[in-house]
């Protein structure tokens, strides 16, 4: 169904925008939000939280003089609309493909995303950077610095991280523009938690204090100042009894609102007179609706928070057929499995309730279920708090999530040696979410800690055994990794049949005889192949599953290093981690020393890898079945060429 | 100057404490104090916090059944009248020792320490879990958990660290018993900043509401539900009007203060009313005087925080010659060079402005200074806002501390390859602050990081060049990393004289022939000296200096690894770091197959070390001279005896 924009097609870049009256704003909105709703039904993506700001953003740019202005979105991913009023609207049906446009704000990609995210509640902290980079050269004769607006826009699902308290902390204690705008749509991915939102929910119920405030400024504006400075002091007063913002004024803010986020009439003026505050920072609290103006959206428990590609009309989305059980599912159905026969299990989230599976243990076990919000440092502390006093908590946390928690992992967990368990989903490369999702650095940041104990799966049935093993295992923390998406499609194991691993221990997946894969995690089925690719050019190949990266089976090691002409490691991680492992060893037991074994290592490549299909992106990497292989025939001073299917 | 203490004689752990009459307490907190003062005399260490800290540690005491009630101090530097009091006192002349106690909480020490810290604001996370547990097991049917209280005691200016918040919200949330104790000497180790800080001081100055309440409950007490409901509501309502407590009660805290810290007619009856409250956390703010009692200390500008050996009536420390200037002196006189000549130059610290050297940068650039408080995270991508927009940053935070950054290292500031530097002083091991401040990790978590430039300097005069370098190059993101203590004693630069280095370069220290000692960062000195060692021994050795960890010097690696029978690489690091990247080149190259090369790592041992000095601690770590001198001679097959002088 083609989209009909006759306003939005005038409209290139924000100052196209801005030649438009006023008047033109509310069409123009809803040609955008069609627009949106099109592209997203082609691309799949984020599509409820860039519905609720379609008249945020277009207020904003509207009212701001962007790019020079620095507009920051926290999180990003409500930035399809700011993208398509941004000179991208020709790229706006390459979201989040391989080449295309990111589904988040970038800096590579336009000057109007002055700063990128995907994590969230970084955008405050980057604002007051960019605010104090204009004082600076303001203050250092730069006039054309003085002008410069900061604007940082963020959800309150973010608020309940403490980088955004953090931030607003030292913001508060400036005397320089910066406007915080929060968008309050009572919602993040899952419904949000905490006493924050229990408090924005009450700010947003109290009456809007605008109208009492522009009155008194038109009462004002012509008495002298000793009066209009008592007026000032009257109506600051007055302004934290009617809205409840004294939270955000104890910080040093001054608050306005709330205001609704979908009416043009509020939010224009709001804005106007916010802009001219340049003695301090704002915040500004406008409430929305995820999804809004997209009924299919709406009425969905998650507001269609992302999407796959999806049919405009019936919203139904076009999901792909899968062969295999989602590693999330399995991950979920051996907790609950567990938790049933301990009761001492609980599990625990930060806001990624259905993204970790955590929401299906959820709805057996309510009260052993704890969604701490967007707060992994916390999660992961508040993880050690229990496991301190005997109780078995899993910490369903993305890999890349992690990152936010490492010093309590570190500190709190490894140091003390409390056995917190870490179901790290989103392990490797994950697809359209690009380089800001990706799961690659964990295995070097948790494998240089003392104490812990380190795994990933080859495949689903392998997450069985694992979660099981981490559910038993209580001397250490143990952390186990695992892909995003579908399982290998491998025979999984029988409810009440899951075996107990070994701690330490890796097995032998196909006995061979010259060259030895080592896997360790979720390229087993490549690494499969690639022993079949080799088999075919005369080579005999051993394929070894790790199931360890800490601590190594070093006997397993010592006797495949002793047995094959060539030893090659793959994971899909970065350096650091179980190939270094493996190096270190060999290298301590003199087991290169006698040129009698060729080892390589095979890992994630030293960059960023923008957003591309998770098959993409892993041959971009390097580590298909045919690069396993190219690497053994190249150990053996054979030619390549043949086991690279793709050359 | 021994102390006189009959009635602390008399109390070896807390229940001894309970049989004392309150009219006891007075003196006993004398006694209490003397004791910590005479023992820091002997020991060094924190002085002021604990100091601050008598009255309230010996009121919890005394109204908590400790250990069945959960303990938990925030940092824990505060808690050596703790120690005293909790059957340690025969030892707290240990305090910070090697095989002494710990200059922190920790839980091996003591059932009564049941949560070990040292990085600030990590107590309520781990509190909110302890209750958890103790809910959860009381449902089950355990009725021993009902009665268990969980307290914790945080500073100020652990407040203003984000994980205070998020743990917080989420309290804030739950109706059971919690009690959080903020001791408020508005003084964390440098007068604390941001808005938090300015709420607080004014909250502070309040009334306290403390007799108002006591009044209300004896007029109320004898009344009807109805009309103590109603006087309840009251109470509420008025309590915010009197003390400000309103941003804690928004996030769901019952606030009590605030209270005297040094007055135990007020402290212990507002204990024994807070702990009768089981349907929600309650925030009792106490005001403490940092050092109080001890004179020398109250009038300190940092009140003693951490102090050396001292005569206590003097107050004067007993500093050790010192024979280099300090890393941490080096690198901020070296900044200050850099920012005379560039105005872009901006540094920022967390908290910590004279641990870092930022103490003098600030003196001389008190507007291109910022400390943001205990908000490492907030500090690193704020410094990403600054570099988005052409400032040069020097965010200075400890190895340890920037931990607590990781992801917005590696979200914000890597991926988006901007140029934000850090200066990672305390690299490696610490001495008497032990394991939780071992900066052991940074090498491997962030090598792993795509876009990072890595450093390590093996000397002061290169510390100099590396902050030059540091200074004028802006392609990435650049990180070096520097020891705690003063420097090897090499001749320094003059100034104006400092070299820029060449990205990626190392240096040959030494030319030899057989075997290669490839050292990255503070064991250079070690390193030479093992040179001498094998020389005696008949090994002409080679020392390199990589000073890039990332990017690897790959031709000098190279050179070396063929012209050398044995390669060994040394840094004060974990497993996956230097070494790790040298093994991956060599593996990658081919040197290895030959068996031409043996090739070693010597690194920091896979365990976390107790506190001693440094010099002990890398003799346990095995990287002495010595140890890398053995370690050469068993690459070579020889009887590695006589190179261990300590054997």
């Amino acid at each position: 169904m083609p989209v009909n924009t006759p306003l939005l097609d005038r409209v290139t870049v924000p100052s196209d925008l801005r030649k438009l009256p006023k008047s033109d704003l509310r069409q123009l909105c809803d040609e955008l939000r069609a627009e949106v709703v099109d592209a997203v039904s082609h691309t799949g993506g984020h599509l409820g939280s860039g519905l609720g700001v379609v008249e945020l953003t277009t207020a904003i740019h509207y009212v701001f003089n962007t790019p020079k202005d620095r507009l920051i979105f926290d999180v990003g991913h409500q930035c399809y609309p700011h993208k398509v009023l941004t000179g991208r609207r020709d790229r706006i049906r390459t979201l989040r493909q391989k080449d295309g446009l990111s589904g988040f704000t970038k800096r590579s990609e336009s000057e109007y995303d002055p700063f990128g995210a995907a994590h969230a509640a970084t955008s405050i902290s980057a604002a007051v950077g960019f605010a104090a980079a204009r004082d600076l050269k303001a203050e250092a004769g730069d006039k054309s610095e003085e002008d410069r607006r900061v604007i940082a826009v963020i959800g309150d699902g973010s608020m309940s991280a403490g980088m955004a308290y953090e931030a607003m902390n030292n913001a508060g204690d400036r005397a320089s523009q910066l406007t915080v705008i929060l968008n309050d749509n009572d919602m993040s991915i899952a419904p949000p938690v905490g006493a924050m939102s229990a408090y924005l929910a009450r700010a947003a119920s109290s009456g809007s204090y605008q109208g009492f405030r522009n009155l008194a400024k038109q009462l004002t504006k012509n008495l002298p100042k000793r009066v209009r400075d008592l007026a000032a002091k009257a109506e600051e007063y007055g302004r934290g009894m009617v809205t409840g913002g004294t939270l955000f004024e104890e910080l040093g803010f001054y608050y306005v609102g709330p205001i609704d986020g979908h009416n043009l009439d509020h939010l224009l003026p709001v804005l106007e007179n916010v802009k001219d505050i340049t003695d301090g920072p704002v915040l500004v609290h406008v409430v929305t609706q995820k999804g809004k103006g997209y009924q299919m959206a709406v009425d969905k428990g998650d507001k269609l928070h992302a999407v796959s590609k999806f049919d405009v009309v019936s919203g139904e989305e076009k999901k792909s057929v899968s062969n295999a059980p989602s590693y999330t599912s399995v991950f979920a159905q051996q907790l609950i499995e567990e938790a049933r026969k301990n009761e001492r299990i609980v599990g625990i989230t930060a806001a990624m309730p259905s993204g970790t599976g955590i929401d299906k243990f959820m709805k057996e076990f309510p009260d052993r279920t704890f969604d701490v919000g967007i707060a992994e440092q916390h999660a992961v502390t508040f993880a050690a708090g229990l496991a301190a006093d005997g109780m078995v908590p899993f910490a369903a946390i993305y890999s890349t999530f992690l990152q936010r928690a490492y010093d309590s992992v570190a500190h709190d967990v490894a140091l003390q040696n409390l056995p917190v368990r870490f179901a790290m989903d989103r392990a490797g490369l994950v697809g359209n979410d690009g380089a800001t999702h990706a799961g690659a650095f964990d295995t070097a940041y948790l494998g240089c800690l003392p104490n812990m104990v380190l795994m990933a799966c080859g495949d689903e049935a392998e997450l069985q055994a694992m979660t099981r093993t981490a559910a038993e295992f209580d001397e250490h923390p143990i952390a186990f990794r695992f892909p995003r998406g579908e399982g290998a499609g491998v025979e999984m194991y029988e409810a009440g049949k899951v075996p107990l691993l070994e701690i330490g221990k890796g097995r032998i997946v196909k006995e061979g005889t010259s060259v030895c894969l080592l896997n360790f995690g979720g390229r087993l089925s490549e690494v499969l192949k690639a022993s079949e690719i080799l088999g075919a050019r005369g080579l005999s190949a051993t394929v070894a599953d790790a199931r360890f990266a800490k601590p190594l089976d070093e006997d397993l090691i010592r006797r495949l290093a002793k047995e094959h002409e060539v030893l090659i490691t793959i994971e899909e991680g970065s350096i650091g981690g179980f190939g270094s492992f493996v190096l270190h060893f060999l290298a301590r037991e003199g087991l290169l020393d006698l040129g009698q074994l060729k080892v390589r290592t095979m890992h994630l490549p030293d960059r960023y890898q923008d957003q591309a299909s998770p098959k993409e992106m892993y041959e971009e990497a390097g580590l298909m079945a045919e690069d396993v292989a190219k690497q053994a025939l190249m150990a053996f001073g054979q030619e390549p060429q043949a086991a690279d299917a793709r050359a």
